[in-house]
């Protein structure tokens, strides 16, 4: 098996929240837009995020979880600097992000900060020192 | 902000089981091995998998969700045909897949099947007749 994503699918309640948040807040542009069923963004060179009505996703998968608590995977997205992360976090907390927890350092040497999209799911916004990693998932 | 994830961080119970399902099972090869803490598989051009211990992930995060039901997200593996898409998921059967869902024409005109991992966590294996999708996400 080759070692690669192609899509990260999130099961959303309700996609035209969904779709304000992602498209008008953070100003990401859809490359599909199915109202109502789907809602797919480019989210790297060979990789699509995609934001799926939860109903047809059980339909599909099985019943999903509920809260209380948080869906237990994050997202991430890597700035160069702490200034950048702040920068995210700011622009998500104008896009309405229900929850945003400010940048910090961590005990692993970055700094990060975390906020959530419509549906609770947790983005974190990191800088991350190792250059190593910073190498591979930085543009 | 731009359009792109650096990282998808899924939270696991038990690392060695996870380690011996996509290292020894899924034969990935990782980037970084922290037992008991973390995870790290290159999965894209500028895309880490990373499998965090559920405590840590809980104690940044906070409070997840636990089940019963599947955690509302999937991962999908693109393949070029069906014929691959049945490959992976002999694969991922040999390595001990708790599911697998052999692969079925779905209503989109595409095929696909999933498997989870020992969590869980649902990846679907799949083959888009979309063109557009397919230059995309298909190496």
């Amino acid at each position: 098996m080759d070692q690669r994503i192609s899509f990260i699918t999130l099961a959303v309640a309700d996609l035209d929240a969904t779709r304000r948040f992602y498209r008008d807040g953070l100003g990401w542009k859809p490359e599909i837009d199915v109202p109502g069923e789907v809602l797919m963004f480019r989210a790297g060179e060979r990789l699509i995020l995609s934001l799926w009505d939860r109903t047809a996703c059980e339909a599909e998968v099985g019943p999903l979880m509920s809260g209380p608590g948080v869906a237990p995977v994050t997202i991430a997205h890597n700035m160069a600097t702490p200034e950048g992360v702040d920068e995210v976090l700011a622009t998500a907390k104008a896009a309405g992000a229900p929850h945003v927890q400010a940048g910090v350092q961590r005990d692993w040497g970055g700094y990060s900060g975390y906020f959530s999209d419509p549906d609770g799911f947790r983005w974190e916004v990191a800088c991350n020192p190792d250059p190593g990693l910073g190498a591979i998932v930085l543009p």
